[in-house]
C-alpha cells in the first residue's frame, strides 16, 4: 500500500537503527542485526506490519526480519514494534530484488508473502513476488527444508502464482481456496485480510518449498 | 450420480452395442470402435453425457470415449449420441481403475474429469480420481504431449488435486478459480455445473500434463 509522504519518515527511521536497517549496514551479517541467534523467518512486503509483529511475538524462539520498499508505511512497523518491545523483528528498507545479495545461502527458513501487489497487466508480470525472478531469488537464500508461504485474496495472482511455482518445480505442501471458511489456528489475519474477507473475498493460501 | 435402478438398463446398452462396450471387447483396439481414425480424448466418468456429447459435436475431428461405470446413467449418454447421430462417440462401462489396461501406452491425447466424486473422507482418498494411483494410469495412456484437464465445484477436492498432481511432477498449464467470472468459449457446462454455480459455488478448472 501507499501512505501519504512523511518528510521525515527517513529521520524516524534512521533515528531507529536498532531497528530499521536503511541503507543495507547489516548485509551479510544479519545475524549481528539481533541479540540472539535464532532460525530466520523473512516476510517480503511488510505492509503496516500486523502480520510480522504478532507472528513475531508469538513465536520469541524466532527471528523475523520484515523487508519493505515504502518508508512510510515502515514507520508503522516501527511503531509496533517498539510498543510490544519485540527485540525479535528487525526491519529492512530494501528492494525485494536485493534480497539474494542481502543474505547468504540457505540462511533463510521461511519466507512471507502476504497480499503482495497484484501487478494484473501482463507487461507487469515480472514484477509480481511469485515471477520465477523472485522465486529464483528465494531458492538462492532458503534452507533446504525451508517453505514459501503466500497469502492474498487476489484471485488472478493466486491462479498466476499456483502456475508459477509449479512450473518452477516446487512442491505444494498446502493449497487453501478459502482460508477462512476453516481457518487454522496459525492464521495470522493482516489489516487487509480482515477488510477483504469482510467484503466477501475469498482468501487463498499456498505452503511450498524447492 | 446415482440413479434409480433400471432392471432394463444391461438390456439396453448390450442393444446399442455399436455404441457401448459393456464387457472389454474392444480393450486394446479401440480404434475398431470408431469409423474413422483420428485424435483419441477421453472423459473418466461421463455423468449424464452433455460435457462429452456436446464437444464431441463441436469437434468432429477427434474421437471421444466416455467412461462410466454406472449403467443407469449410462442409458442418458447413448440416448444423447443416438439422438444427435454422433459417430465420434463412444462409451465404455467399466471401472475407471481400468483403463491403464483398457488403452495402449500413448494412445490418449486428452483426458477430461468433470465433476468427480469428491469422496470427502481421509479413508476414501484413494478412491479421487486425482489420486496418484490413478495419475499413474493416466501417464501411462497419455501421449507425450498430453493434457488432463480437470474440472469441479467441490473446493476440497480441488484444493486436493491442484497439491497432488503437483507433488506427482505434473505441470501447470492452466488453473481457474472462477471458471464462470470470465468464461472461456471453450467451457461447455455440465448439468451440476449449471445447478452448483446458479448456487454461487465457484467453478475451478486445471490443465495439466506429464
Amino acid at each position: 500500500m501507499r501512505m501519504r509522504n512523511k518528510p521525515w519518515a527517513m529521520e524516524f527511521l534512521n533515528e531507529n537503527s536498532n531497528i530499521v536497517d536503511t541503507d543495507g549496514s547489516y548485509s551479510g551479517r544479519i545475524g549481528d542485526f539481533f541479540p540472539e541467534s535464532r532460525p530466520l523467518h523473512i516476510e517480503v512486503g511488510t505492509g503496516m506490519g500486523t502480520f510480522i509483529t504478532e507472528l513475531a511475538a508469538r513465536n520469541p524462539h524466532i527471528n523475523y526480519v520484515g523487508i519493505e520498499l515504502d518508508k512510510n508505511v515502515m514507520i508503522r512497523v516501527v511503531e509496533k514494534i517498539l510498543e510490544a518491545e519485540l527485540d525479535n523483528v528487525r526491519l529492512l528498507l530494501l528492494d525485494a530484488r536485493e534480497i539474494d545479495t542481502y543474505f547468504h545461502k540457505d540462511e533463510v527458513e521461511r519466507i512471507y508473502l502476504n497480499f503482495s501487489d497484484p501487478w494484473p497487466k501482463n507487461r507487469h508480470e515480472k514484477r509480481r513476488l511469485t515471477h520465477e525472478t523472485f522465486l529464483s531469488k528465494y531458492r538462492s537464500i532458503l534452507a533446504e527444508e525451508g517453505l514459501v508461504q503466500f497469502k492474498t485474496d487476489n484471485r488472478g495472482l493466486f491462479e498466476y502464482s499456483l502456475g508459477s511455482l509449479n512450473n518452477f518445480g516446487m512442491v505444494f505442501h498446502e493449497v487453501k481456496l478459502d482460508l477462512h471458511a476453516d481457518e487454522p489456528e496459525d492464521n495470522i489475519r493482516t489489516e487487509y485480510e480482515d477488510k477483504f474477507s469482510a467484503k466477501g473475498n475469498k482468501i487463498y493460501r499456498l505452503k511450498a518449498s524447492f
